[in-house]
């Protein structure tokens, strides 16, 4: 696996989820991974969808990442259309009411053969997706894998750094 | 329109729906209306739904009865490719633990531009699904009209004789 | 159908259902169909309520939209007292704790013999149903079908639009 | 108030909701009212069911109990078309997938100037309507305030005899 | 019964729940009924609870209204201590993470014997607390039933004004 | 601490909750703590709630265990007229259409300043309440430390044994 | 017990939980308690977790208080590595989209063996969750429990003031 | 990768999650992949599951499948111990009464760092978590890839025999 590859597609259903979808994007840069990101919807183009997934097929992308909201089918679609994993991200828009549940449920509740692998709602899920997707191209990387191992440990260390903080807080607080 | 053309196009995600669906087909059968049953999945037969879909619009159908559960894309899936009215139905399969509340969210949160007329959750929505699409074809369709007229006053007939029904269980309680 | 004839009737259950109600009127606007719009409530103005189904049916409208939010009977309760095709839109009115699930379960799970046609909560269901209007009413009317076509390709267009729009963002942000 | 008069209306949506109704008749008995019971639907004799309530406010009943499932827009209905206090009681049918909490928002997210005393989900709620109905008629009835008096006594006993029992059952697995 | 007697005991768990349960006195005030108001916990203040109870009821209050939050036991724990109507309010404080569905389950789901008469979630609940006081102390009071139909109507002449003023903002909208 | 001391009250709102809360009987059998149970009702029985909280607390009772199911306000209750800890299982009921939503709800959402320890739903809840109340007392008493440690291994030990049992199970599949 | 040993240990997932669990330090200072404080997270940073339970129980800790959002495993693996009591505060986070009944659920849904005393959801939870640890060490600690006697007639008194400051703002009102 | 590598490890809270496991293996037999099969508990065997993922992660393990209920914190504890892909299935146990909702938010809501590939409550979930092994594998594998592309094609011409022997039953059903 080279580089400068494209590996990840990041689908998302309308260019109002960057915001939430952007942790994705960023953790995809500090794994030094390329990624290419479109807008499509399942229910307002779907051809355009069947033909993004086609031509990313045929460019030789390993991992597809999908935020979508409300009734969010689209990564279910995506799912339904290809063999490559399928990473859903269920979004939280401001504007719809059930916050997300119903986008959570859509995305995680599909049919037998033919899985979605769901994250959490919204950004944090975003994150997440990112982080999976490395996880899964580095079972044939051995770089990757060392990368991940230091990101793990620099979780690990913020950990540690904001319980010192905290106790800085608390200290200044018993004053 | 023509007493045996076929009008309605019902689809399910799963053969093992059709007892939840049954009453769709009876209401259809009742106002004789003509009807065309298909099994396809969003999921497993992607392209097959695509194509039942434009075979029913090319054969003149007018609406379409969408049954489905768990994420229950199929409904959305089928409104992304036709104009005509699509009716969904939220299926509360037995195998499944959300008990019809994912399919139900999936199938009424659409997004804008694709709405799919929702019904109830399990066999009550088929009824009312074949329900409204009589309602939708009497539209243009005075004959229908009667009959849904007809179909009303039995409805309400109905309830009297269970009123009588249940005065008469209630008295024998009493003795 | 001539274009000057009222063919929907749009109920509100409040005044300040309107925000949330107006994309229906946008929608039905942009297909060039004419309508009208009472406020009545089925628990405050039940007489006024059957009063404003009996003028609309007697008057040619084809397709009733209703939004209603909290208990959300309104739909319903116009179901029962005509034929015509009943589309629900469950409104998430700012001041319901329940967010629009109290109103989607009250408009969805009618019985059997009377359907509401249900709509996504919120505003996007209230363009869904102007949509879903037009789709019934296109049943019977070619000029309306096409302008369906038309509607369908702008949704697949803007979404191509909104995916340039994306991919400038992203570029912008990566250098 | 005499002891045959009726005071207390029954509605149910079906007759199918007699089972889980009948412990409010079994209240009203035990407490020497006399009732009247009726089946009528919201959506199925929207007529019948005005005309059920003006013949009961004639007849001069006092309290209405509604039981209803699913949408539930009986009780509602009913207190939208009365001035008398309308008790409802969510239903829990077998056959509804919602077990309940959909009748439960709609019977209890009442707009303001319309309530309905809402009672929990099922049979508990049913007994529960008849005691509350008692307790009303009470306010005017010393008699019925007596006797309810006696009821909470029985109701506090019970449980002592309850605690006795279960003790003798804790004994015997013991040993 | 006496224009100047107390006949409403109005309860409510935290004195800022004030906000909320105002409504409930507007209508009282509304009515010309007169009303006591104490704040007082089911869990912090068991004994003065109990007392207010007792006192209310040899005052010879006749209706209790209780507005409580969260875990929401005090309309339970009045329920419990007295043989007079008790209603509930739910409060959906803004400090309570589950929007006062708690507080909705745990006042409606009494167990068998022991009724709350369960309003809507928040103020519009507290409204209607007030209006079913009343409705209860018509059934033996001519001047008050006559107060409630003239409530009624103003409830239908509002809806009528509000549907005149949305056409209003309707028509200005169109030009 | 004596071994004989009754040191644990168990209390559950009806006899009918004896088959969900045998497991907490079941492990402090196990570690060789007396208690005490009794049924007692928040509604149908306050002043023996009371007096029974006050009996425990001068035999001096430690830890209180409490079963309650629907509105469940009995552990609140208890809370709110001691200090000793009160431990709180919500149960599902089989007649509880909420499956023992209701009950967590209304054992864990209490206002501050009157902890309830909130266990699972049913009788794993009842095992665990009996374990927390062990870990309570083990505090002051090293002897049932020990035992703690010594139940802790046990569990562990189960697990590998069930992991052995699974691996036969599969591999006789395999066959 | 000396008053200057560390008694009580509080967890935290992240040092953004402060704000939520602020209450706990605040009312453990009042009752004289000491306590630490440290960040550690189950997924982040598993190592840090068990090395800060093991050295809290050599440091002779008794109670520890657990606070988490979202997957909220915290109070679940620290409970799994120690015999101590183990309070969890759900925690409702501004970035979780499921308002802490995810969080609420993770932490109460304990399997057979290993329970988390649970508290309310957000601040309330952690106030509650502090006094509950104190009712624990209060059992081998006469002291203790006379200051719980004291704070619980603080609250009861807290709650007359509330009642009288609302007395006066509904007088100020009716002028 | 050799066809006899252990290539997937398979993770239960407990043996009675075999039923709901069973077809996860299923499908692993079906592709020819070699997978072991352990029982651990992430409460009550730490140790035990800490110890598992060293060794699989030793013999080469390149992707992970937890089963497990309740509070289901073993997928979450099981990823903060590697860098592999842990896919995860909520289980719905009989004995659960929140069915599986509780294991699916504490399964899908990882925070930012630790994802879990989240599938389907119940045994499609399990089914669904092997397929998605499947793919994760087949990303270096042309082989698996060839045979994902084959289960498609077989999950799809299975759809079109569904919908055949629907047809025939409808057909005898007209009769």
């Amino acid at each position: 696996m080279k580089d400068n590859d494209v590996n990840v597609l990041i689908l998302m259903g309308s260019d109002s989820d960057l915001p939430i979808m952007n942790p994705a994007m960023d953790v995809l840069d500090e794994f030094g991974l390329s990624y290419r990101v479109e807008v499509t919807s399942a229910h307002r183009s779907p051809k355009r969808t069947s033909e993004v997934i086609r031509t990313a097929v045929e460019e030789g992308i390993k991992v597809i990442i999908v935020g979508a909201g409300a009734a969010a089918h689209l990564a279910g679609v995506v799912a339904a259309e290809t063999t490559l994993p399928v990473i859903g991200v269920p979004i939280d828009s401001s504007s719809s009411p059930l916050k997300g549940i119903d986008a959570l449920y859509s995305t995680v509740q599909m049919p037998r053969g033919v899985p979605v692998a769901t994250m959490a709602i919204g950004s944090a899920g975003a994150t997440n997706a990112a982080v999976l997707a490395v996880q899964i191209l580095a079972i044939s990387d051995d770089n990757l894998t060392e990368k991940l191992v230091d990101y793990k440990t620099k979780l690990e260390i913020s950990v540690e750094e904001k319980s010192e903080k905290l106790k800085e807080k608390i200290k200044s607080r018993k004053r």
